[in-house]
Order: C-alpha cells, then structure tokens, then sequence
C-alpha cells in the first residue's frame, strides 16, 4: 500500500522528505493535518433561522476557521454528494475527519459508514459533534445506544475543563461558557471514556460529559457536545480552540491495515505430530 | 413490563419479610442466574477429534458444568436452530448469554445480532470466548477490528491473573495453566478493557490480554481467551471455575430499556420567546 | 494468620455442605460486614449549629443508620482516642472503614495513616466522605493534591447517577437532590477514578465528580462528596442509601500481606554460569 | 510566579518568545526540553560488572544517549550530592526527570521526595526505571505497594507492543528483545495504569506490564522496566529509543501550583441568612 511507504508507520522520518525532529510520530511543523469537514447540510436549506447563522453551511464555517490555521489542509464533503463526499480517494487523503449530522443520520450508506470506520480503525482521526453522537459512524465505533436527555430552550451551558494538560484543553481556561444552546444531559449512553476533557452545567440543572476521547484501534476519536444548528456557537471563540486543538490531537502518527496472520513461534516448540494437519488459513 | 416489576430494578426490595438481601441489587440466593450457552455445533459435526473431545457439541460440555451448580438455571442454542435459537423470548429470559463460534460468524443472521446487542445494553451479561473474538456480536459491541495473532501448535498457555480481587478471579492462584492450546497474540485489537485480569503466556514467545471486561450500556462483557475446539479445554478444572465465576459476575443488575428523552427543566430558566417553535420530538 | 483461614482467601469455600454460594468469594449472607466509622468529632463540640445536627457526633449518626442493616457489625472510632482508635487488633476486624475528618487532618499520626494505608493495599475497604479529601490517608492513597474548589453558602446539590448498573447507585434514580450543601467544584485532583458512579450540579453554576471509586492494591476505595458539618447531609435517605451500598460493595473479597519475593523460573533457563554470585534477597 | 509568565501556560505562545505553531502547547521546535538524569550512583562502584558496562555511572549513559538528540538539555544527579542533586533550582529548571534507584532507597530524603512529588503535580515529566519501582517517589504518587516478583538469571526478555499508536512506542516495531534480563513478574502491585504500552515475555514463564503510564496531576509518569545494573540494557538501541520518546512524551503543557480556593457563585444563589458567619478560609 503507497501510503504505508509514503509515511512513517512509526514516525521516524518526515513523510515528504523534510527535516523533522527526530523520533517524533509525525512531523508536526512540515506536514499540514488534512482535514475533512462533513456536513448534513440539509438544516441550513430549510431552515432560515440555521441559515442566518451558516449561510454557506455549517460545514464551511467549520473549515473557513480551520482554514486560517496555517499547518490545516482543509475541505469539505456532504450528505447529497457522490458517495457523500467520502470517496476512497478522499478518505484516504483524509488525516482527520469531522462529523456534523441530524436530521438524516439514516440517509447516510452502511457502505460509506463501514468505510470511514475502517480509515478510523488505521489510524484516522474522527471529531465528532453534537447531535452526531446518534450518527451511524459514532454508533458502529462506541457499540453502545449514544443515548441522552436534551432539551432545545434558553439555558446557558458551562463547560468545566477537568483535564487541563490534554491537548485538547491548550488555551482554554477553567471553564468557558455559551450563552444559548441546546441541552444534552446524563445519562449519555457511551462506553467510558479514555479521556474526559470537559463536563458541561446547564442552567435548568443538568450535566453532561461534553468532550470525551475514545482510542479505538489506530485512529483517536473526540466527541465535543456543543453545536446545535439554531444558536451560533460555530462562532465562538473558545469552540473554535477546541477544535483547532482537537484536529492536531487527532492527526494519524500511523496507518496500519487490518491483519489477522497465523504466526510463527519466536520460540522452540515442543514437537508436533499433527503439525501437518493444523490449519495455517484463518475466519472472519 | 413483567420483568421491571418481577426482578428489582435498582435492588430496593428489603430482605426484611423477604428472602433477599437489603439493599443488594439482585438477589442473590434465590434467584437463579438463566444462562444461555449458545454453540456455533459445526466443527463437532465435520472433525472426529472436535467430536471426540466434545460428543454432544461444545456448548452442552460447557452447559453441562454450569448446571452442577445450584443458583444457575441453563440452556442451550445452537446456529442451526431458527432464529438461532435466540428468539426474542428466550433473550428475554436470559441473564448470561455464552458465545462460542468460529467458522460460521458469517452465517449469524444481522438481525440476531442487533437482538442481542440490544438486550446486552439493557443488562444481559454477555461472555464471548475463544474465536468468537471475530463474531458479530462481540465486533458490533466492541467497533474494532478484533483482530489478533494466533497459531494451531504445541503452545502451553499459562494465564496470571493480575487482579485478584475481581470475582473473576475467585478462587483462581496467581496462574494456571493449559498443557496445549491454540496461541492468540498481541496486538489485540480491542478497546482499552475496564477491567484486565488474566495475561498469557505462550512457550512460542508470545502473550495475550486472555480474561478481559467491558461494561457496555447496562451488560457487563467478559472475553476469555481459551477454549480453541481441537483441545480438550473446557474439561480443564479452572477454565470451568472462571467460567462460573464469570456467569455469576455477569449477571444483571438493572433492565432499562433504551430512551433518549426530550426533559424538561428542573430550575427555572430565563423567558423563552420562541417557546413555541422548539422541537420536543427527537431523531434518530 | 487467623483471619486468613477464617475466610475464604479467594472464595474457594464450597456451598455444599456449608452455608454460603458455591464459589462466591465471600459467604454474602452469613458474615456480616464489619464496619468502622471513624469520625473526627471536633466540629460537634465547638460549633453549636453542628452539635444540633449531630448531637451524638457524625460518626454516631453513620453508624447509627448502618446498624438497622442486618448483616453490618458496626463500630465507631474517634481522633482523641488513644490510637485514635485504629488499633491494630480493631483494623486487624474491620472489613469497611468510613473516614470523616475536616479541621484536624494534621493531627492524624502517620504511623496511624501507615496501618490504615497497608490494611486497605491488603483488602480493607474505605469509603472517604466529604473534607476526607484532605485527610492524609486518602491523600497518601491518591498520590496527588486531592484540591479542589469550595463554597459554605446556599446551594443546592444535584447529584446524576452515571453509572446506573453500579452497586453503589442502587436503588437510586437518575439523579436526588440535597437542598444545602457546601460546593465542592472542579478541578479536583485526584487520578481518573476507575468508576465515576455520581457528578454534582450546583446553583452557583459549578459540576464536581462527587462519587468515584479506585482499586488500590486489593482495596476498594470510595469517595463519597456530600456531608458537610453544617448542613443535616447524614440524615438524608438517599445519602444513607448510598453509605449503606457502598459498605457493601467495598467489602474485602481476599486478605494478601505484600511480598516482592524472589521467584524461581517456571520453564527451563539456558545455563547460567554466574548462579552462585546472584542476589535472592530484595531490596525496599 | 515568574515560571507562570514565562511559559505559556496552557500553550497558547512559545516561552522563549520564539515562533511556534499556533495554539500547540508547547513550541516542540524551538525549546529544548530540560532533562535531568538521577542515578543511585552506588552499585557501579562497588561492583566490578557493574561498572564494566558503565563506567561513568548508569546516569551517564543514559544522559549520553539523549544528550544526541538536538533538542534535549540534558543534566544529571546523584544520591551522594548536597540535596541529592535535586535543589529547588535544578528541578525548577527540569521538564523531565529520569530516576534510576536500587540499593539505597532508603538514603533518599523524605524531604527531597516530597520536593519532587510537588513538582510532577505541577506539570513535571517522571520517567522511571526497572528497581525505581520502588523508589519513594514512585510509591508515594503511586499510592500502593509497587511490589512484583524478581529473578536475577539468564531470562530473555521480549516487550510486545500493545499500543503502536502511543508517542512512547513511535519507531518501535510490534516486539523487541533483551537478550539477558532481571526477570520481573506479576502480579505488579500498581494502580491500574492510564496507558499499557508494553507487556513482557520471560523465558521463565512470567508476564509483565513492562512500560505503562499514569496522568497525575499535571504531570506524566512513565515506568519502563528493563535496566537491571549488571546488565548492559542501556546500550540497546531500542532501550535508548522508547526513553527518548519517553522524555519528549513527558515534556510539561502546563505548571499549575496547586491551590484549593474558595470560590465566589457564577450563578445568583438563594438569600443567605448566615452569610457573614460562612468560613472563607480553608483546611490543610
């Protein structure tokens, strides 16, 4: 597979033949992260009050904040799109993808699905927000319902950050807050999560885990709760950090393919009288 | 549902008048743990040395020690059955679900599968052995690849257990082993499991994260690596043990089927002037 | 060592023929649990407002409400007693231990933090409640500052059940409610907990991580938030609910003195000519 | 605090005013991390095979090793100097500490311990090695016994990598070897760690959790087993490439003096009767 060539598996050299430090995973000044910014696109049609916020959709506001990062290749992909948007081709140019969907989660082909979840399981990363937490791709990688409590009114949301070292969490404070946004509350039916970078307040008295990691096979996963299409939170500084901070947290530092190989002893075996019998051809 | 009121849901119902615990969430003498062992009843059919060493099919050996215990009450069901022999009202009644298969994982029908997984996210204890590390059901709640090294030989396999407070472990020295065994190796490819209990040694060199769990939704999940079908492995005397000590451990301790509420406030909230227009109807 | 035979070191005592579930690791019903809450019992003479809550002392209003549970044996201990009550003969016959201690923290002995320390590494349960955080035993336990942010003023606390399947939420909803309490808010430096069971919602707009449990050595560890000694928090009946469970849950399944031995090899090792020079004594 | 103005606290700038990626934590390029190397310093002089492999002591080694890497500033220290080489001005100065102990634990201050434990909460990077398990820092932040089993023979050692994605396993294919190694075995008395990185075969027949790591507070702990003295582990190359991953895993993000304030309401409480009676001042 060229890309395997192409990039460290491990990391000791750049992947485009540039001066990197040595023995880091990636070369985190030389190699732009790219991105891939997937939308539903279909609330922003529809609905004028979305609209007003996203004009060009929630997704091209996603990417024309990341765009200003200068080491982020950034584009975009959509629901009505051609395979979606996620074309082997671009899924395999793919370093980190981010997940905005609603209101046609079920639109989405268990076939672009599966495919995005193998890219995560070789090393992509995946963000996932808000109400993707019931798309098909955060299902099929959590294994769990990724059910909640939500309620669309008027409370302010303050996120604490209860992990001040992650990556994720460089730059921001203590706690930032949201003046409006739709409420997510416990319980959220995730597996535990490797990491929990934030948990949310909300006025009408409710919690939630709203930015959690996930480590599932080579690709990191971060779920991050704001986001609602009503209120104008892509515009807020601080969840523009945390998704900068995200997309370089979830950069690849390998791509490895799925193997199940019938190995060879790296020790003596004692001696096998039906060793001519014995399966060397695996199942799925 | 007649389940919610027969069992306690959250484990209030006193002992004081009635024959169980205070305040223990099941109880645990009086009512017997349903344990379904389900068996792929393949190879004991096509191998006469599978069939030599399990004549009724793996899954009655298994059945079959399981019952010389007093708090389990055991079945079978096997691929070949309808629907698999788990129809929904079997599921129903089982606390544990067992799961052997190996080289008919693609024969299980999809809609089995997500029966399964539903009732494991309500509460049912589910322990998936051996190769059924690629089954359907184990990769669905896992969203990995499951995927691992492994080797037919003349491996001896000796498991420590290196969290010896876990009921799992009950009973169970600091290791036992297994004269021959199929080899499994590293990596593994599972999530981070919550809880890690037995480690394996293989004479080729090699080593395996064997008795693993995973809470996921309401169930509890216990993977245990031995048990490959051209060995005698279930007959061995602590295989058998965790096994058990697995079913008790398993067993559920709430039945909550899966919502994801629209929840109204409970503290006041500030004057909602577009109260009227907000969703209280979800989406999936 | 007494103890050791009196109880089955890993649950290995039969059902048959004896009076407890076949392989369980404790007999659940035939031994009771015995508790010991200590209590630091300074408040309760200097403050008149606590003394009204708890004439008796805390500790005397916890085990009071322990006692009503049939298979608890419950004793109390106090700081100004000699020992401050945890002799070694009374940690030598205490499965649970419950610590409350606020202004006194550094009055506590180390040699006294020592034996509590190596009593849970060697299976003792112990449940820390409320400005425990701070005492040195749970300090030592953590590793880490155990710091956190506080307020005595009028909020309200929500506790959320996380962790619904767990033990120590049974019988207990989704969320219950303490009308006053003092604030504990994040961050709070302790270790990831290996179970996060309740997160706290307060009217003045911060979230806390308010029960948690860690497994040290063969120790069960519970950290309890809610009880502050102005405020009636122990005579709450889902805070008593939550004591009650937690008891349960923390009590030891297995008594194992530390060792660091020297071990003999399991398998044969190449020939060593330099035998007689190695060291079989360790180092501390 | 001066520190807390010179570095970015959160990692929003470069602290040497340099260019540096926007929003990373740290400026990876331009400032070097600050490396201090301790070493026991004992057995190399009293034993002849000892000093055979390391002639200058094991901690010039090891600082040899890394003092290669351009952007490491690498020091070192040793139990026989004032303060142990470890004065408020050297570990202020250090982003990483390396700790090598076997003989001499003892001989450490409990002092200079507590000095070291405070800086890791701060942010500071620990990397302990192989006997350092049971050095009082390790233990202290660690909170259990640290114990495992030991032979000192003719044991190969294989590390199985089961995190290829960790930055401490980048270059490190999927095992490497020791040809001749102290053998450790579990169980290892630890918290369960936050990472499992490698697991180790013996010849013997042992299993270990060989390189692993915690989070606590803002700093990172990593323990990595090999390095038993009269070997000449520090001489392999693979050895030499998880350590210098290890150090630049390690590197501070933050430094965070720790505080346990008292904190005003973000949100309007209910009147409070009793304000002015309400303590503003902590306990320790």
């Amino acid at each position: 597979m060229s890309w395997r060539r192409a990039i460290p598996r491990r990391g000791l050299q750049s992947a485009r033949g540039a001066a990197t430090l040595p023995g880091y995973p990636f070369s985190i000044m030389n190699t732009p992260v790219r991105v891939t910014v997937w939308g539903e696109f279909r609330h922003e049609k529809k609905n004028p009050k979305v609209a007003a916020h996203y004009p060009q959709g929630m997704h091209e506001t996603i990417a024309g904040f990341l765009r200003a990062e200068v080491d982020l290749a950034v584009r975009t992909a959509t629901l009505d799109q051609p395979e979606h948007g996620l074309t082997a081709a671009v899924l395999d140019q793919t370093d980190v993808l981010i997940w905005w969907g609603h209101m046609a989660h079920g639109e989405v082909k268990d076939e672009i699905v599966e495919r995005v979840r193998t890219r995560v399981l070789e090393g992509m990363g995946l963000i996932v927000l808000h109400s993707g937490h019931y798309s098909k791709i955060f299902k099929a990688l959590m294994g769990t319902t990724c059910s909640l409590k939500w309620r669309e009114a008027t409370d302010k949301e303050r996120l604490w950050n209860v992990m001040a070292t992650h990556p994720i969490a460089a730059g921001i404070g203590e706690y930032f807050e949201i003046p409006n946004e739709e409420m997510y509350g416990e319980p959220f039916g995730i597996p535990t999560p490797d990491e929990l970078i934030f948990i949310s307040w909300f006025t009408g008295g409710e919690v939630f885990r709203s930015g959690a990691t996930w480590y599932r096979g080579h690709g990191r996963i971060f779920y991050f709760r704001p986001g609602h299409e009503t209120y104008p939170t892509y515009h807020h500084a601080q969840v523009q950090r945390v998704l900068i901070n995200a997309v370089r947290w979830a950069r690849p530092t390998v791509r490895i393919p799925d193997t199940c190989p019938n190995a060879k002893a790296l020790e003596p075996l004692p001696f096998d009288p039906e060793a001519a019998e014995r399966p060397t051809v695996g199942h799925r």
